[in-house]
């Protein structure tokens, strides 16, 4: 099967783990033990990955020493630099067989997406509510609650279109195993005259994946992160896990409490717009998540 | 032709100038014109680029706000996420009927390069001496003087092999304008296992490029930069540019003096091998560099 896997921030840096170049590089490690058992399955991967914790690292860091930041589409690309690297290097050394190739990917959204005036989207670390609050202050940041902690959020527009999607194609086409997308791809917005500008905002990179899946044709959108499954009443005392379900039974409930609700979303668009299934879930369990066995798995209709 | 544009950090960023993103993205602006300008005169291009300044602010960001600094692969990775981008955006913005990729690269050296014991690539900031002395004591880092100023230095071993050239290869051939090997290439070395692992050094980016050039079978090696030519006696009276010139002229002889010396090793080596030109000159004269009316145009023998 052709699928697009995307690999959650939090698969790739635990929660409450200091973002550092050693964390970073133990936990791809890891993933990418489990991708290359998926390769040896026969799969063809297109892989994709979060970078919360790195752009607002990158954010932070850029703060902390120059009085004019980089914009957000150009800390995008620097992540996906840096995560798409030791992505690529740790994959490349359990797959030996196979090339490689990580690509910057820009991907379109509309300057006018009501996203750009309600930032929703958490990058960076997590602070307590008067830290986050003077960081606000202090660096003109919107925030917003994250569990019981609060976190900078940005605006989080609709992907339209991926700019690299022909050359990613090829690549795919002729056995390349891609590394694409990071961060949910680079955001841009097309000009009057018809050019393409950087934007400051972070593509959600479930929903980026979801549009990638569709556009490539994949036979799966496999999202991997740090929790099992997606559950019905998260939080609560009557919460349960979802395993197999349809695409009627979730789209439309309100999966934001587990902060699920990009993965939901990206899931019910796939799986609507091709009748091929989306899947979430741990990613240890990524094996048995494809084979139906783990995570929640869902179908359309 | 197939040609080989390697862009010189200070044809990114003039010199003296701040490292901004609204600096960086108006000189990418000027260098993605000239190279508009070549791709239609009909030639194919693979774009390579520096990352002194850029790689060196992101060490500094990074030991500013962060008490243990990613190492130098992880920046080079970064950087060329950064500068890939915005170069690929405003390139793409004026060349609209072609197809654009940014690849990561991964350079091979050798672990047992004496660059290692012996760092002399300056990166970063200029500082006067006293600066460059406190900053050297405080960080651990090597320093050296550079003009009038100091600045830090890292190893910069031999390029050995470009790890993603089939990647390339098979892009360019389809047609793909590649931009790739940014600040060099992503430095790596092959462990006793067989793996490879990055190593915390920078790739000299002119090197790097003439090894890609015989690498892709390119027609010429072309380094852009903000001197005119290639001097000899550089900063004295007698100083005087060179135009034509052949191997057997400038082999062995020292242009540290104007800091060409990697540059003429690089166009040495190219037109060695290959027995095609090698050339350097000012971005702004890269049509007529080409046509061998400008610049220091370098052939075999």
């Amino acid at each position: 099967m052709r699928i697009v896997v995307a690999l959650g921030g939090n698969a790739l840096l635990h929660r409450g783990e200091p973002m550092t170049a050693d964390n970073q590089r133990a936990n791809v490690h890891g993933a990418a033990a489990v991708l290359a058992e998926l390769i040896g399955d026969g799969h063809t991967l297109i892989i994709t990955h979060g970078n919360g914790p790195q752009v607002g690292l990158l954010a932070l860091q850029a703060a902390a020493s120059s009085e004019t930041p980089f914009p957000l589409d150009v800390l995008d690309a620097e992540s996906a630099g840096m995560i798409g690297y030791v992505l690529q290097q740790e994959l490349g050394n359990v797959v030996k067989d196979r090339l490689f190739a990580t690509l910057l990917t820009q991907v379109k959204v509309d300057p006018r997406d009501p996203a750009f005036a309600n930032p929703t989207k958490p990058i960076g670390a997590v602070y307590d509510e008067a830290t986050a609050r003077r960081l606000a202050a202090e660096r003109g940041w919107k925030i917003a609650p994250d569990n019981d902690k609060w976190r900078r959020v940005v605006p989080s527009p609709k992907p339209l279109e991926i700019l690299e999607i022909e050359v990613l194609s090829f690549l795919i086409d002729h056995g390349v195993i891609v590394i694409c997308g990071g961060g949910g791809g680079i955001p841009v917005v097309q000009l009057e005259n018809g050019g393409i500008a950087g934007v400051e905002a972070v593509i959600d990179k479930d929903l980026a994946s979801s549009l990638l899946a569709r556009r490539l044709g994949a036979d799966m959108l496999l999202m991997l992160t740090d929790v099992d499954a997606v559950y019905l009443g998260w939080g609560t005392a009557d919460s349960r896990p979802l395993g197999r379900v349809l695409t009627s039974d979730i789209a439309g409930r309100d999966f934001s409490a587990g902060s699920m609700g990009p993965k939901v979303t990206a899931a019910v668009e796939f799986a609507e717009a091709t009748g091929k299934p989306a899947a979430i879930g741990r990613l240890e369990d990524a094996a048995r998540i494809v084979a139906g066995t783990c995570g929640t798995f869902v179908t359309k209709q």
